[in-house]
């Protein structure tokens, strides 16, 4: 099968690898309808050391089961499914706890022995805990909006509801990538009074006013400071929703959010250390939150939403590769060309 | 009047200074009945750069009103009252929210031409918004109890209430010291099913356990970090409760709190960078919370608390000094032979 690989900065490759087979028997093997390409996949197109050996790269797919191991129970060869980005035995205290990405059985695709997502078919470990089937006959159309059920609007709304979004507040979202977008989404979705975005690409915004946004603000750093606490009368947001990952993202965050309010981070920070004191969050009682999404736990409640037409997530989707075409994907992302890219197989 | 002036590190001494007036008319003049010293006193005790002109101390005092302001509508004189540690107006947007330590008037005793708490008469600002009336009769037995909702004891509820501690959690408190073992007292009250102490003194373990801590954990550092680990089946604490401020206590927070959980923060952080990346805080989706504490607004549903005796914070207080023996109480403070030192006049 066709499979990508990274082997260094902006070096990515499809090869032919054997077909995943099935290792144990709580494996299911899912061919994959689509796949995409994520804005965490474009820190190592940015700055991985030289590997020979390739590391395999994608964690967000859909598809169809094709064989199954002998103790699944929930899925038979022919389900359409959606793949959370993690997997999980969705029984452990933390799973049970809603904090599936700490499941202590899970983990992540592209590591371990097991395959990425932008491949035509993977190894899903723990099948029955970690695949969602999609009920009925499954419509190509709503392909991308339930690709996104397997990371992007599903960490947007783990943004949102780790923030505590609820009606009445006002919310400012960090980042016009996809992930920010479907931030911007979900907060409409939980109520949120006001929705400042946080972006200088028109295209990326205008989609973020499509999604709920009542505001978009082009200026970073201290401009944007300055910018939104004008908007908000001085006083900051309740909720900033950080969808970068960036220091400079955090430090954005830090200057415009209320006091006792909440900062969500689902950007992967790309930093270890940083203001936490007096000066930063303690001294306004400022709430940090957020981290990888559980979207397993998010899924279940989604999924309706999705395929009765309430959100349509997957018009983050504004480019579309086919396998063979994920390299040049990843670098018209990374030239901030296309916002996301799906992979059709 | 007799007030405490610091002077540089470990120089406290009390000065004969004029007596406050009103300057405002929303000022009141309280006589203090029973102030005390706070261990974010100790922070300069040991660190401050010498400053001839003396720095007021103090920001936690009961007593009685004797003078008030045109503007004052609440209190009369004779009124026996409360004094949060910072004053605030009580109506600001960010007082109706609960986050009376951001007030827009607001600020703090011992700056700003304000004094301390650690003398015979304080002037308050913004006294309807600051002060609580104790209604009734007040038993002198209540005193302590009473001096402890002005700071310590809410304080330690804060750290539980930022936590979001409830029944069936875990909770961790970092640091016996008075705001630890409130910390303890109010998880208590809040229905934690367990509550470990890490402390070292055995007298302030022992209070702490009288307070409802059900394990105490004396080791620190990576072996209390084991330690916790193991009384917690390898899985951590929902919440951890930071009650030092210094960084080893945060990392040691970092190090036990369970994937999903929360760190609430109530120690004056004495640094400002901290791990808070994938690694420390994103990975297992931590909450970091917590700040000063905005004790006007718990003090009413604490009040009654105290009063019909279902509480009894005052027990901190195991030494009493006079107004002239202050420096000696900042001495015992500092070297641990006193947990926290109530002051008479």
């Amino acid at each position: 099968m066709k499979a990508t690989f990274m082997f260094g900065a902006g070096d990515v490759r499809i090869e032919n690898v054997p077909d995943p087979i099935i290792q144990h028997p709580t494996d299911a093997i899912v061919r994959v309808t689509r796949a995409c390409i994520c804005g965490s996949d474009l820190h190592p197109f940015n700055s991985m050391a030289d590997d020979p050996a390739g590391v395999p790269m994608g964690h967000e797919f859909i598809g169809v089961v094709e064989e199954i191991g002998a103790d699944v129970v929930t899925l038979s060869k022919g389900d359409f499914v959606i793949a959370p980005f993690a997997f999980q035995d969705n029984t452990c205290v933390f799973c049970a706890e809603g904090m599936h990405t700490s499941c202590v059985h899970g983990g992540f695709y592209a590591s371990n022995g097991i395959g990425g997502g932008q491949a035509e078919a993977v190894r899903v470990p723990l099948a029955d805990g970690s695949l969602v089937k999609v009920p009925g006959a499954v419509d190509d159309a709503l392909y991308p909006s339930l690709l996104t059920l397997s990371d992007v609007y599903l960490t947007g709304f783990h943004a949102a509801h780790m923030g505590r979004v609820e009606p009445g507040k006002t919310v400012t979202v960090v980042g016009d990538g996809a992930v920010g977008l479907s931030a911007v989404l979900a907060s409409r979705r939980l109520g949120a009074e006001r929705i400042i975005l946080m972006g200088r690409h028109s295209a990326r915004t205008d989609l973020g006013l499509a999604f709920g946004a009542t505001d978009v603000v082009a200026e970073r750093g201290e401009e944007g400071v300055a910018k939104v606490m004008e908007l908000t009368s001085g006083q900051g947001s309740h909720i900033v929703l950080e969808a970068v990952g960036h220091l400079p993202a955090y430090e954005q965050s830090v200057g415009i959010v209320r006091p006792g309010g909440v900062i969500s981070r689902v950007g992967v920070p790309q930093y270890e250390n940083a203001a936490i004191g007096f000066a930063s969050l303690f001294g306004k009682n400022i709430t940090l939150t957020g981290g990888p999404a559980p979207v397993r736990a998010y899924i279940d409640a989604a999924l309706p939403e999705v395929l009765e037409g309430r959100i349509d997530p997957g018009r983050v989707f504004d480019r579309a590769v086919a396998i063979d075409s994920v390299p040049a994907g990843y670098r018209a992302m990374d030239a901030r060309e296309a916002l996301k890219v799906l992979v059709t197989f």
